[in-house]
């Protein structure tokens, strides 16, 4: 079987990515050992994060060689198996890689429950959804009533965070680039409002709207967004920081290209502030709770799952530039096989 | 009587405190009415956030005027009284003001109890040891086998947090300016490493005294300092932003003339990491067993006080000033009488 693949072809650190650093290559299906099977796969999840795999510098992940099959988290079916767990027909998810077919042993590979989608295994009820339940509940611990404001709001896992926000008795402010972006955080999502940062000056927006200062502030962003939302702090205020958006294309261990920090940091001081670093896997104790709670959600209509889906293996490169252009809403996909 | 007094020439806000910020002034102690006394005023306690006092910006402080008697804490003694709670004899603290005789009706005036001296209830027992235990114990949450790191670690409250870090059980490094300054920090205190980040790299010192990283990180100075420190985070580390003498010389309503903020935030994310704002009156419930606490610990010798006494009223400019220049050692006070 004919398995078409796109490998590392150059690492992008301290710089945008571009098409040139994806090879496209063909190679067969290996045929499955003694506890193996392997998988046909369907569909492709896109986060920042996969940039970080290709530049070997973030602490989260395994290194990888130019070359190498671009890694990233995937769902698909069994089509070969010598593993009990694992039979032909099953539908699952792991970190497959960009390529038609992947072979695995069973580490890191979860079943996906008859009746979720490709989309919800790997956006809502995936590490997205957990992103946003862990960091949203657990680290920036909303209250009834509080003021919750998200950058990236229209992004995979910000999407999910002000609608835990609401569900959470938050008023949600999103801030997202563009007025269609900003329309439909209000309209498909249930959002309060939203501040279009390209259009709008957030600082003077979030006076208006949340005079009494942002409790809750989940930052997928950071740069200057990060620098105005610290600027209208509430007593108490819990700023949960998930991504930087704005740092990824520069070179952590150049201090001369990295970008500031946020000058309006010092306001933590008189808010009684708190700015706390979140990552998905210091939370794992919760992880559990965090699916439970999110099928339930999806279940009942609560929580609505936005994604945005490229067709075919060839656009995979295509599909993690975009995010780093903003032209995304809600979680990038891409559909290989159906 | 006569009462020599300090008043506020001049706004100082955007800039370097200077001399002619203060008009020397003289007038005549007035006499208690109803529920009044008189303090003859003894000893006055210095801090960078007198400066804040006369600029009118930050959000604890009393608003003030051009020809104020300059705000600030004292202690002294009853020499006239209406009042049954507080007679002749008794000494007192409060905030008296840069002047001889200071009038009073008891709010925001404390007993100083016997044995006590007037450099302890300003310095170890009175708000600069309070911010030192809560900001150290409350905000910072400080383990046995932590690894501490105090920047300002040469001053009032900085020479108490490593002091209480060593009672802690934590391993405790002190940043300073200059060789002389380190070496007390040691021989004075029991810090365990000294930094003079005038003469040293900060992040290269740290990386070979604490290379599993820094736990917990209490920060005076902000800029460059907390820059670096953020670049050594351990896993789980707390940073308590106490203080940021970097910062007082701008004026924070002005974007452009601010300092740069701390590019390395982002650490906290793989760090799994918390800044947390500290100001002391948001730790009320505990100011009560701080006391106790520092009290006991100042008996037994586990604390040692470091006070830098000025000697008269006239030089009460002067003691504010250098506490901007760094060329204090412990708690700044100026002696007027007694």
């Amino acid at each position: 079987m004919k398995n078409r693949r796109w490998l590392i072809a150059a690492n992008p650190l301290g710089r945008a990515l571009q098409a040139s650093d994806f090879r496209a290559d063909e190679g067969v299906a290996p045929a499955p050992g003694a506890g193996e099977f392997l998988v046909r796969v369907s569909m492709l999840s896109f986060d920042p994060a996969l940039k970080s795999y290709m530049e070997n510098i973030a602490g989260y992940a395994s290194p990888t060689q130019i070359g190498d099959v671009m890694p990233g988290e995937g769902a698909g079916a069994v089509v070969q198996s010598n593993h009990p767990g694992f039979p032909v027909g099953a539908r699952v998810k792991g970190l497959f890689g960009w390529q038609d077919y992947a072979m695995s042993n069973g580490a890191g590979t979860a079943l996906i429950p008859d009746g979720v989608s490709d989309e919800a295994a790997l956006g809502v009820l995936g590490t997205t959804g957990k992103t946003a339940y862990c960091g949203l509940v657990e680290a920036g611990k909303p209250k009834p009533g509080d003021v919750l404001v998200v950058s990236g709001a229209a992004g995979a896992t910000g999407s999910i965070v002000g609608q835990i926000g609401k569900i959470a008795g938050c008023t949600v402010i999103g801030i997202a680039g563009g007025p269609e972006k900003c329309k439909r955080l209000i309209e498909a999502f249930g959002f309060d409002a939203a501040i279009d940062y390209k259009n709008e000056k957030v600082r003077s927006r979030l006076r208006a709207l949340a005079p009494g200062g942002v409790d809750v502030f989940f930052d997928n962003v950071g740069g200057e967004i990060l620098n105005d939302v610290l600027a209208r702090l509430a007593h108490g205020a819990r700023v949960v920081v998930c991504g930087a958006i704005a740092r990824y294309n520069f070179d952590p261990r150049d201090a001369a290209q990295m970008p500031e920090g946020p000058r309006n940091y010092f306001n933590v001081v008189h808010a009684h502030a708190t700015i706390q670093g979140f990552i998905l896997h210091h939370y794992e104790r919760f992880h559990a709770t965090a699916e439970t709670r999110l099928a339930g959600w999806l279940k009942s209509g609560r929580l609505t799952a936005a994604a945005d889906v490229l067709d075919g293996l060839e656009r995979a490169p295509e599909a993690l530039i975009r995010l780093f252009e903003g032209r995304n809403f809600g979680k990038q996909l891409v559909r290989i096989a159906g």
